[in-house]
């Protein structure tokens, strides 16, 4: 029996892990690694935490080589070796040395192809200046970090979740940054109100946030790089990371003829085998089905990327015994100094754009016990199917435990339950970790009761000078953050004040975290009035940083 | 129409969730809530932490009173006074008021039983000494916090739950802490290798731990008291607490004539319900369905309790539109210093105990990248059905991270989702927050990795000098914490060094982490070897502090 022959197009994260999948399941296959850059298996995620000096050693990003991945895995590994063509007839893939420019044909029994995404850069006057960096690789991280050893302001550009990791690290290494967004939210992968915490520290923490804004083009002057934007501001910076987004590269699987889809990805079927079945794909470069909905999805991150791999390789090896690639959920996070936000699955944009029926509701609470030291408040926002309750997306913002909320409402995704199931999740609960009940049954009763009609929401204030608007915080803290327009009666007087509204108007309830203002919304309901509850309260909607209690 | 009179006995967390859910669905109930103790709603978890000075505030854990719940519920609460006895024909509890001795007679259309639990103090000589403490309210506390003012020598009889934030917190405040528990292992609800790194964790903090030990009598001397053991071991104390577990209190249940369990818990259906349909229950002194298996369990823990409470509120307002409660599954967690441990659902013990065909398997990793700083080791056990592979229950210990994975673990049990179904949880990573692959991911690909006959697993080092020990760590790390009886092949020098081992003698391969034995394995099964892995490594099984790199 000869060995098979297994050729890898990238060895960052979906191809390394499938080589090593590979070598689990055969010892005898022939492995071998094509990587254009001088490192493979590298941490791209710590990138840029080494540039901001948070991660100090550089060793510890790229711990593989091709010699430890000879003795680990003996895997053949060549880096800088770019494949320029793949001639699917005669299985082989023409592989070029980068370094001496020497061109190879290398011949495969079967094909991963982990090309992987690069950072887009559009054209635009002066973009092509030395001073504007991308950030895909160690090769990319080292000349930032030489940027930085003198340049002590920059742009960013892009506030998604690499630019925001690039503003904070650069800003931790106490470079100056302006950041700039063409939408006009930060994390335009967020729904805009979930945003709003991330944004408020990036600004407590000096950086320059420009949003609704766009480059024009970049100008070099004496002594620095002028970015111009859209608005007509000037920003001076000694460089500039461009972080916009990244486009699949796929240009190798087009020239050989593989299925492409609508975005340009490498299409792939659930065991990750492309339109020809001896070429497998994974990673940024492929789009999967979607896990939440009918159609395709791409999610150009490493969890995902290194799970297909394993995938294709199973499939490879095992053949009819190997579990299929169950699609994307799209499940991401970012900290920005002492506050992280994420999502996972679908957001109410999202939604909306796609003209899907859908319900939302936003809640508060703490991380864990309040009364234990160091609650800090958390936000979570679900968004479930308007006819089944299925849950289809989650956000959360806050200063500790947004991850783990976004994992548990992960896998309730994953596991298809709905906003009722949420209200019975066991989770754990010490002072120290949570609640008795924890802000994800708070966000499955907050649903449900929405569900149920005992509760009817709003997400905006009212503009109709007819409609009530009470606000039912203590009076202290009505008077400290007095919200225009409001009648302040306190929650705890409300019964005892029910004269002083009228009930042949509209009355909308609010108050810090959205948990009062249901309360009063039941009172007054059940007492004839027409009432609406201000959802997520202030908190969520109008000011993250206003404090819920005097 | 007449307004509901609804009755609640027991006035904290089962109870208290009761009355506020009613509250919200039913304005006009006329709601009263009978407290034995003189107070109600107050924070029964914090109550070690006050205790220690964690909590310094003593007025945080008691946020309510009878007269804030009044005004923010209209309840009629009434502390210090005693349900007595249920005519359950005449719909009526004859209460007493414990201040000034007298009886009345309260009558109701409903009646909630949520007594709780007490703590359990066996009868042995000595028991009734005024130092000898249980924990279960304010006034207990009051009491032991006064004992620390004097006493600087405590014992804590029971390593559970309660026992190791007992002994956690009183060593925090300086006293010198013996802590005695019958059984071989701290926190006998996890199987006994998940407890050893808390268990290292006490000892390093000061803390005399005794196992397999029990108390026999308590003698008070001129200086102390003097707490005997089996063992012979005499414990001299300032003051003891005993924290050996709970019992539903059910005494009014069992008089009123209400079904009673095996165990002495108050039987109720989905609604909480018990055998008298106009008398609901909840909290600790009930059992309802077990969430993973056929049969009834009792969890008396805060989350539960507060969850039971409001559907049993939901079935009396709502009917049949409400939502049953879908059984316990048992998630619980205790930090002690700078480690945390926990479970959700069966364990292997209880799994073996019950004769139920199960799969088991331990994996080490970090609560987030390697790379990125504070990364921290973190152990993980899960069970699984042998037939279906259905997850039925998961330990974790560590620094950081064990409450995340505790809940997504919880997550998934109650989904009912498998093994294979924890390879492809797409959890939030970034590195700060977690891995490409999270410990969750690495458990779900081991035991898929076992069931799909991938690898054979061992739990305990060959006594038999037949079997090669082949120790696969890096030479450094084998010379500095060497294993007995072990070869040192580093897993990078393995496929050279083949020769070293004989073909015709068993092989079990063994490593830090137990991830590089997995690897060397395969490896060696390739190459005709019969071999099993140590599952879990040296970090699991032997020494949960053995660094596991140099």
């Amino acid at each position: 029996m000869t060995s098979i022959e297994l050729l890898v197009i990238g060895g960052v994260a979906a191809g390394a892990s499938f080589a090593a999948r590979a070598r689990r399941l055969d010892e005898t296959a022939h492995i071998t690694v094509i990587e254009r850059g001088p490192d493979v298996s590298f941490a791209n995620c710590g990138l840029p935490y080494h540039i901001g000096g948070e991660i100090p050693t550089r060793g510890v990003l790229a711990v593989q080589t091709p010699q430890s991945l000879k003795a680990l895995l003996n895997l053949e590994v060549r880096t800088q070796c770019a494949a320029v063509s793949v001639d699917r007839a005669g299985k082989r893939v023409l592989v070029k040395n980068l370094v001496n420019g020497q061109d190879e044909w290398i011949g495969y029994d079967k094909l991963m192809l982990a090309p992987g995404a690069a950072p887009v850069v559009p054209p635009m006057p002066g973009v092509d200046d030395a001073r504007i960096f991308t950030l895909r690789n160690l090769v990319d991280m080292d000349r930032i970090v030489k940027a930085t050893l003198s340049g002590k302001r920059a742009v960013v550009i892009g506030a998604g979740f690499i630019g925001l990791e690039m503003a904070e690290q650069l800003r931790h290494k106490g470079v100056d940054v302006h950041l700039v967004e063409l939408q006009r939210q930060i994390l335009p992968q967020l729904d805009h109100k979930m945003t709003l915490l991330l944004e408020s520290e990036l600004r407590r923490k000096g950086i320059e946030v420009h949003l609704g804004d766009q480059v024009t083009r970049f100008a070099a002057t004496k002594e620095s790089l002028q970015t111009h934007l859209a608005s007509g501001a000037v920003l001076d910076a000694d460089f500039v990371v461009m972080s916009i987004g990244v486009r699949p590269e796929t240009s190798l699987a087009r020239d050989a003829g593989l299925q492409l889809g609508k975005r340009g990805h490498i299409v792939v079927n659930a065991f990750m085998q492309t339109s020809d079945p001896d070429i497998y794909a994974a990673g940024d470069a492929v789009e999967t089905q979607d896990r939440i909905m009918d159609g395709q999805t791409a999610v150009p991150l490493g969890g995902p990327a290194n799970r297909q791999g394993r995938v294709a390789a199973d499939h490879l090896f095992m053949g009819d015994k190997a579990r299929p690639y169950p699609g994307s959920i799209g499940t991401a996070i970012v900290r920005a100094f002492d506050v992280a936000a994420g999502v996972t699955g679908w957001t109410e944009q999202r939604l909306q754009m796609a003209g899907i029926a859908y319900g939302a509701v936003t809640v508060n609470d703490y991380q864990h016990a309040t009364y234990f030291p160091g609650a800090t408040p958390l936000t979570l926002k679900i968004c479930w199917a308007e006819d089944t309750g299925r849950l289809l997306g989650a956000q959360a913002s806050g200063q500790d435990g947004v991850d783990k909320r976004l994992d548990v409402l992960a896998t309730a995704i994953a596991a298809k339950m709905t906003v009722e199931d949420l209200c019975h999740l066991e989770l754990a609960y010490a002072p120290p970790f949570g609640s008795a009940k924890d802000i994800v049954n708070l966000a499955g009763f907050a649903a449900t009761n929405l569900r149920d009609g005992l509760v009817v929401k709003t997400d905006v204030l009212p503009e109709d000078p007819a409609v009530q608007l009470v606000d039912v915080r203590a009076q202290g803290l009505a008077e400290a953050f007095p919200i225009a327009g409001a009648i302040n009666i306190p929650i705890a007087t409300l019964r005892d004040n029910l004269d002083k509204l009228d009930r042949k108007r509209p009355v909308v309830t609010l108050c810090s975290f959205g948990k009062m203002s249901y309360f009063a919304a039941r009172v007054l309901a059940q007492n004839g009035f027409q009432v609406s509850s201000f959802a997520g309260g202030i908190k969520a909607n109008l000011d993250p940083r206003i404090p819920p209690k005097l």
